[in-house]
C-alpha cells in the first residue's frame, strides 16, 4: 500500500504557522491581513467554498470582508464592487468566486482585481511571470501551489524527474506543469485530445490529475512507485450516505493504491492545501502592504 | 531523405503577402505601419540583427525608426527613450534589440514598452494571455509564431500529435511548447536537467530544438518520420570560409537527414521566419491602431 500523503494534516500545519505569522504582524503594525470574498448568485457549491474560506480566514486570525451580490448583478456593478475593494487598504485579497453568471464577462472582471490584491493569482500578469524564467509573479494560484507544497513537504523531489499532468486548465493544469517545469522537471502535459493517455500518464514519476472525471485514472496508466497528486474532485450518486453522493477523485483510489509510491486522498489531499494556500497569499499580500517582507 | 522545410522560401512568400498589405493599409488611410528599432552598444550580432530586420521592413513598406544608444547608456535614460517611441503616433512596434549591457534592468526596459507596440511579444501579460487558454495574445512572440507557421504551412498535423520541445527559454522554447499545446499536441518540455534525453526527444512527432548547442541532435534522438523544427543558430570554426567559421543549428542534419520526415536547414530554416513573423506583427499592430482590424 502506498504512502498517503495526508493533505489535511500538512494544511492544518501551514495553518499553525500562519495564525502565528498573522499574531506577529498584528503585534508588529498593530493590524491584520484582510481577504475580500465576492459571491455572485447562490451556487451551492460556490456557497460552500467561499464559507470554508471565510472559516479559515476567522481561525488563523485574517479579517474577512464578504459581499454578496444576486446572479442578476450587472457586469458594471461587479466592476465597481471589485474597484471599491481595489481602494481599500484594509483588504489585502480579492477573492471573486467562480464561475460567474454568463452575462458577465469573467476575463475582463479577474483582469480588473489589482495586481497586488490578484491572491487567486490568476491576473495575465501573474500568470506571464509564472510562465517565464526568471521573474517572479506576485501570487501563485491556490491549487497548484498547494500541489508543490503537498510534493515538498513529503520529501518528494522534482528536479530531473518525469512529471506528467493530466490537464491543462488555466486554474490547475497549466499552472502546476509551469511550477514543476520550474523546479526542473520534464514536464508532460496531457489533455482530451492526447492518444493513449494510458502509456503517457506511465511515464510519469510524479502524476498530477486534473481533469474532473470520477476515477478515470486506473492502475495500468501509473508507474510502480510513482508520486500521484489527486486534484479531481467529483460527485457520484451513493445510496448509503445520508445526502446521496459522495465525492472521489480523479484517481481510482483503491484501483491504484497497491501500485504508486504515494498518493493523496479525496477529501483530504489537495482541496485542504487549497485553502491553505490563499491564507499563505493573502498573508504575504499584507506583509507586502504593510512592508514587512 | 527528409523533405525540407524551406523557411526562405516561406519566409519569403509572407513578405510578399504583408507587402500587398502594406500597400492597402497606404491606399485606405494614407499611413503605414512603423517600426523602431533600439539598439544598446555596438554588439556584432545585434548589429547585423537589427540591420536585417531594418532592412526587411523597408522591403514591405513598413517605415523603421532606428535609435542607436552608446553601451554607457543608463537606465533611465534608455526607458525615457522607449517612453518617447510609447508615445509616437507613427510608432506601431518597438523592438528594443536584446542582450542589453549588464548594467540595465532587462525585465524593467520589457515591462515598460506598451502592450500595444510589444512586438516581440515578451511583456509579462502578453506572454500571460499566451499562456492562459481562451486568452488572445496582443502578439507572439516572433520565433515561436514562426515555428508554428512553418509547421502549418508544411501541412504538419499537430493536434493529438506528441511535440517534444528541447529548451525552455522565454523567447523560444517556453511560447513555443504554449503553442503547441494551445493546438492540441501532447506536449513535452525538456532541459539541461532532463533524464536521458535521446529516449525523450525520441517520442516525439514533432520536435523543435531551442538548445543552443552545435549539432547536439543526433539520429537516434528521432523519431522515423518525425517533423524536425531547428531553432539553434550556432556558428562553428570552418577553416574553408573566408571569415573563418560557418552556421549550424542544435540539430546534427547530415546524421538526422534521413531518419527524419521532415526538416528545417540552418540557416534557411527558422531564422527567415524570425524576421517574417516580426514584420507580421508589426503589420498587424498598425491595422489595429488604425482601427482596419
Ligand atoms: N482540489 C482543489 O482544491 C480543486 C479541485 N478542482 C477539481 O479539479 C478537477 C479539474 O478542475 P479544472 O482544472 O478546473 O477543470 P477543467 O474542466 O477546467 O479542465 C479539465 C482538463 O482536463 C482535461 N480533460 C477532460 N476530460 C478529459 C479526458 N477524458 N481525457 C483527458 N483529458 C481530459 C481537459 O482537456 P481539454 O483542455 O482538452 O478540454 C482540461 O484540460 C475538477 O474535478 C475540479 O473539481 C479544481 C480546483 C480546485
Ligand atoms: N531562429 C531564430 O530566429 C532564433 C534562434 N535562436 C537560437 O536558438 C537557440 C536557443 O536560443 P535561446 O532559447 O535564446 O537559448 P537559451 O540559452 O536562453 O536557452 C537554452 C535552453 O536549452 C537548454 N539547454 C542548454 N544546454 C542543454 C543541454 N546540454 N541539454 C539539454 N538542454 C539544454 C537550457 O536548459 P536550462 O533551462 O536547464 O538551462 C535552456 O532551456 C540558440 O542557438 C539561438 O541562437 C534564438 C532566437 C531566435
Amino acid at each position: 500500500m502506498a504512502k498517503l500523503i495526508d493533505g489535511k494534516a500538512i494544511a492544518a500545519t501551514i495553518r499553525e504557522e500562519i495564525k502565528v505569522e498573522v499574531r506577529k504582524i498584528e503585534a508588529s503594525v498593530g493590524k491584520v491581513p484582510g481577504l475580500a470574498t465576492v459571491l455572485v448568485g447562490s451556487r451551492t457549491d460556490s456557497t460552500t467554498y467561499v464559507r470554508m474560506k471565510r472559516k479559515a480566514c476567522e481561525e488563523v486570525g485574517i479579517e474577512s470582508f464578504h459581499t454578496e451580490l444576486p446572479e442578476s448583478v450587472s457586469e458594471e456593478e461587479l466592476l465597481s464592487c471589485v474597484e471599491r475593494l481595489n481602494a481599500d487598504p484594509a483588504v489585502h485579497g480579492i477573492l471573486v468566486q467562480l464561475p460567474l453568471p454568463k452575462h458577465i464577462n469573467e476575463e475582463r472582471i479577474l483582469s480588473a482585481i489589482s495586481v497586488e490584491k490578484d491572491v487567486d493569482g490568476f491576473h495575465p500578469v501573474n500568470i506571464g511571470k509564472l510562465a517565464m524564467k526568471s521573474r517572479t509573479p506576485r501570487f501563485v494560484p491556490c491549487t497548484p501551489r498547494g500541489c508543490i507544497e503537498l510534493l515538498v513537504r513529503s520529501n518528494v523531489s522534482i528536479e530531473g524527474k518525469c512529471a506528467v499532468v493530466l490537464g491543462r486548465s488555466n486554474i490547475v493544469g497549466l499552472p502546476v506543469s509551469l511550477l514543476l517545469l520550474h523546479r526542473n522537471a520534464t514536464v508532460i502535459v496531457c489533455h482530451s485530445k492526447t492518444q493513449d493517455l494510458p502509456s503517457v500518464c506511465r511515464q510519469g514519476d510524479i502524476l498530477i490529475a486534473a481533469v474532473g472525471r470520477a476515477n478515470m485514472v486506473k492502475r495500468d496508466w501509473i508507474k510502480p512507485g510513482a508520486v500521484v497528486i489527486d486534484v479531481g474532485i467529483n460527485s457520484i450518486p451513493d445510496a448509503s450516505k445520508k445526502n446521496g453522493y459522495r465525492l472521489v477523485g480523479d484517481v481510482d483510489f483503491d484501483d491504484c493504491k497497491d501500485v504508486c509510491g504515494m498518493i493523496t486522498p479525496v477529501p483530504g489531499g489537495t482541496g485542504p492545501m487549497t485553502i491553505a494556500m490563499l491564507l499563505r497569499n493573502c498573508c504575504d499580500s499584507a506583509k507586502e502592504a504593510f512592508g514587512l517582507s
